[in-house]
């Protein structure tokens, strides 16, 4: 029979449809037509071509003479002014307040054809050095009231451009889904004295039958609620509810676990497209005892339809444990 | 500069992002390649294979020796078994329930080639009617607490079979999102002392820039903060929380309605894929001072990526005055 979990972190209830499962091998992509080349003469991420984006605003590293391994450049159609001043009304039935903020592109490398988990170790811990210290820097604007950093891989994925980005937004407040999500972990916290992400890594660990892998302070694992196929969250073992305040050790641990899992994607089930998101906190509230930062990848083999839009909910055709074992079996 | 708008009714922010803004006509969909036939022989919708699907659970009109204009059947890939008991469970952070509930094809028609506004008046006011009967039906089964119906058009919408059809799935417990909106809109009801609907829809109409048509009875409007280009909100005037309640004449003023302003976004935008669905409380809610039920139509000529994914709030490229008024001029 099919059984509906709830995702407590998210609030939202998943529908678990044996009917519909299928193997983990079923949920291989199709064979991508295209090669890429190394170098593309047109593409304006890649080096050589600097001058076709706007004035880079970071670059890794450091030094102006030196090659980028990392750049960052303000999105070129950014969803945000990131100049002007904000305002708020509130006008009966219409409350709006100015798209003030922050909207970069991250480059991850100057290879046109490699995606991160393609890249040497020590390329992908720069993409995670740069992503903490511009995360960091976002929050310096006061305008900013909450950060995403995120990434769209492959075109059902919602990437236009193929040079592998990451993107950061800075907005000048924290969204409603955010919000909500804090209230439930909030409510969790007070009535159970502890964190809910806290107790949701240590109850993982000790079921094991999710977690794909993990190193000293980081686990990655297939949520009991996961949403679709192949949903993973990687979550910082030590509580602390900002992304900024990881220490700089933490941060390359977590690139190295992250070029494995997404390698482990990547290879399992044949470069699907995918997203990555950090959900975070702001430096303000990493001392909260009940926020606690994570990551969450989803790779995109389904999709969503009209029961999503119209619930929210998901119906997720995979078993969370049948996909966690077939990517810790994946060897890279 | 860009604008942050908030729909009160969703709680959802939206980024109206006039840089990315594009002309109502850059939406147009791609020409599709393929003319479908009027009967295809191997669909299971078409009349002629009632038999490879699963016994009809409701046909109009009804009477088993007549030919049918609409019919029910179960879904063949159920995400809920339509027998099981419900139970509950909640072991540790693990909460479960069983899976079960209904879950049904609606076959809008016996022509395998034409789109709901396309058919003749008098038919699109019989797939309403089925819509009404199979709401109210499904709310008769005891384990049902919510139900959801919605229809799924092309690919990108989350179709897999081109016959058009839509489905209706009676879940055990409300989602998440309709708790979190019921509950906003009891907070605004007990501020203002009016129901929050009734008053958008005074607000809409008195200001008109989003008024795309109106019957006596109902109204279709783009939301000031749609969450994305040509975004619908299909509303009945009078005060009700359930569309099971809806009266007889006003569920075919509804049909009416509905096949004119999907007949302009069909002609206006060339057939995009699209969802629309009912958002609805249950018929012991019908009383309430804060629910109030409505349709809503996303066509689906942009891709949710990364961004919505890790925040819950939406871009959108277009400006909703504008995009109203694209499709008010659209003659069908």
């Amino acid at each position: 029979m099919p059984e509906i979990r709830k995702n407590l972190i998210t609030g939202e209830y998943v529908i678990m449809a044996p009917e519909r499962a299928k193997r983990p091998e079923d949920f291989l992509s199709p064979a991508k037509g295209q090669v890429l080349p190394a170098h593309s003469e047109g593409c304006p991420f890649c080096p050589g071509n600097e001058a076709k984006t706007p004035p880079e605003t970071y670059r890794f590293p450091e030094g102006d003479n030196a090659a980028w391994k990392v750049r960052c450049i303000p999105n070129r159609f950014s969803a945000l002014d990131p100049t002007g001043e904000l305002w708020k009304k509130d006008d009966g039935l219409k409350t709006s307040m100015a798209g003030v903020g922050l909207h970069e592109v991250i480059i991850e490398t100057t290879r046109h054809d490699l995606c991160l988990p393609q890249l040497a170790p020590e390329d992908v811990e720069s993409v995670f050095k740069v992503y903490h210290h511009r995360f960091r820097s976002f929050y310096a604007d006061p305008r900013v009231e909450h950060v995403i950093l995120f990434k769209n891989h492959g075109a059902s994925a919602g990437t236009s451009l193929e040079h592998p980005h990451s993107q950061i937004v800075g907005l000048p407040m924290a969204p409603v889904q955010v919000r909500h999500r804090a209230e439930d972990s909030m409510r969790f916290c007070s009535d159970e004295g502890c964190c809910l992400v806290c107790r949701t890594i240590e109850d993982e660990m000790t079921d094991a039958a999710r977690v794909i892998t993990e190193t000293e302070n980081f686990v990655a694992f297939i949520p009991y609620a996961a949403l679709s196929p192949f949903h993973t969250w990687v979550m910082p073992k030590r509580h602390s509810g900002c992304f900024g305040e990881t220490s700089g050790p933490e941060v390359l641990e977590l690139a190295a676990l992250m070029r494995t899992v997404l390698g482990k994607i990547h290879k399992g089930l044949d470069n699907p497209d995918f997203n990555y998101v950090i959900r975070s906190g702001s430096p303000s509230e990493s001392g909260s005892s009940h926020l606690h930062w994570y990551m969450a990848i989803v790779p995109r083999v389904t999709k969503a339809a009209g029961f999503e839009l119209g619930t929210g909910m998901y119906i997720n055709p995979s078993i969370p444990e049948r996909s966690a074992e077939f990517l810790r079996n994946v060897v890279v």
